[in-house]
């Protein structure tokens, strides 16, 4: 029964994590969103406006729960059982940041690899900065979030 | 009468700056450059200052103008009826946000595109982060900026 | 009168080749898309196939021409009174060599700049090598070229 | 029970690929090595000797099959019912050919996703030109590859 | 008698920064390790702090030493004479910083080269930053910094 | 006495190279810039060729010798008690094959390292195949390789 972990942010969850989930959710029985506490960010959603916008954009996905968690993703994997992290590879992906947290992920926990997904096309370019930064400025944000995170994101602001 | 934006922060404007906005002006009759007034980012000049600058550095070149302004580019590009946003591309550069950004506001306006031109060998490696902090440690930058920034760098330290 | 020479190989013409020239046509009065008549790589189609397949897929855009051109690219914008050679970015291009050519060109002829131009994201990852192989396999490739080409492919294979 | 396709033109294998294949087979129940038959590139070894070699190499894994395949990678992925395409994404891959394929797969065959995975970071310089370069020159491979590899890397010098 | 600077924060020292400070010492016979004053960044232990670790860190490489230092590390290289700057550079290194930094070096002062090494390939993937993210969240770090550098980590959080 | 070796193919030797070998030049007593007589590319020059256009270009810088040398580099390294290999690193290098030799080189003979220099930003985009597709297209190449390189080149076109 394998279970996979998709940690990270989500500040807030953008259809680019969305399509990512959908993908994993094909491959891996149980997938779990995790939404990462870190203090070293510091996000414009509290963790648990984030859990909340990010169970409701994956609701309707029977294989995909959401979690937050405070601590090391390992920690996470070890809890649940996984045997797979997830991370999404987009075309400019800080390749150095992604392979430096597998490493440093891996080094800790020999059981559990760390698997790359390709997110669709249109979503190469999508990021949580992006989009809060378009909001900021008025912009439409449609095309890049659910609806929930749209309202939530506009009382932000 | 093919006009042009050029966006960025200027901080200040460094010859790498104005060798793109030279070569840009070759190709669009009307190379606006347009200093961001950018709320996420710090910089250490205000954006009067920035425009100053940037004025005075390129008061040669007729077909190059200097504007400052807050909000979204594309809705720049739209009140000044460009038909292109530029941006300099360095070997090195990050492509990731160059990407990002050209692809945003692809999203949010269809009638302009995003046209990448290369600076002169020379300025390759040069950028305003690092002739602030060689003037921090009181090194010679007269190779990277006009006189006035220069001056201006100066006094700021 | 802005014209601009947008070279290649066109071996065979792709979506993403299209993308790219229409793109140019929205900033450039005059985009002539000059067949590459480079005597090192092989292509699978003569020069001739190659401008007229590409010539059939551009005919409905008024500001696009095709032609072939056997020789250094700057002798054909010097030739035609280009300021400007386009280029498609995609976002794993092989920089080095976009680079290299440009500079050399430069290098070679002050007077034209070279600018890049992104493609759709959806054809980011499209190249001609990829569609010959499909093809060559039995693929289905009506995604990636126009029906001139696809036919013409089935028949070389 | 979902099976995973590796292909590869695996001329020879050598310690990375053994390496992604086990890693694979942590998270996939059935993990098959496909040897592909390219007729664009000229191997060293014949179809039938990479395969040896490959079982050979792999012979003590109960997960992990081995075939020889001819025709494009999406035909033996719905030929074998499989979920996914699994690749090894080392720090300074071919990103551009990698995730060129992985999207042309992707159009062909919505059905599987490509997922990559690490090398083990002694592994992440290591490929199959490089070893049969040093062989070549009378070099020692036996950290690269399997005493098979090796013996019959010598017999073909 | 040729001397090498190796600058850096050092914040901490881990075994990725000896693997190179080592890598340098077989090919100069003097290496001048530099823990620079940056006023820019906030690093979590003081200078003080960092000589010390580095110190007992390479205590028993005679031919390396360990400064602190504060302004433009070409003052440090006329200071003391070198000949080159040392720097490490992983697979997945911010090039462009590197070169950035080398370049306004090198036109900083024309008489040192920077001169690149790489680290073993079990150190690509480690740096200061992950390695103190780890200690903050209990994590065990023995296998990337020296028993000092762990004892005072551990102290500091 | 450190000595370094610096291979290549120089086929034909270029102002790039020339730049890397002075800047070694400044670090190592001796450089010797290595010809390597490789049988699986198809060089334009004999190796005799190469090896004469290589001591003309540097027959006035008393610390750089130039060898023809046929077989694995570390055996060079070795039989000139060699203590480094130098390599230029241009911005968008082939970082890849760069780090694959450099790590394929340790992993044969751990007394010599592979350092690599930058060239001077002029010469970032320079390599051998363009100056020589520019000198089959009949172009001026006097600004990218030595006198007694462009006759040669002349001559064989």
């Amino acid at each position: 029964m394998p279970t996979a972990i998709y940690p990270g942010t989500f500040d807030p969850i953008t259809y680019g994590h969305i399509d990512i989930a959908v993908r994993a959710s094909k491959v891996f029985k149980r997938v779990i969103a995790v939404v990462a506490v870190n203090q070293s960010k510091s996000p414009l959603f509290t963790p648990g406006e984030r859990v909340d916008m990010a169970r409701e954009a994956l609701k309707d996905l029977p294989r995909i729960e959401v979690i937050g968690y405070s601590g090391l993703i390992v920690s996470c994997v070890k809890e649940y059982g996984a045997s797979a992290i997830i991370r999404g590879l987009r075309a400019m992906s800080d390749f150095d940041y992604e392979f430096q947290m597998a490493y440093t992920n891996r080094n800790m926990l020999e059981s559990a690899e760390t698997v790359f997904f390709m997110p669709s096309a249109e979503y190469t370019y999508l990021n949580s900065t992006l989009v809060k930064q378009i909001a900021r400025h008025g912009g439409d944000i449609g095309a890049f979030v659910p609806d929930v995170v749209k309202r939530r994101l506009l009382e932000k602001m």
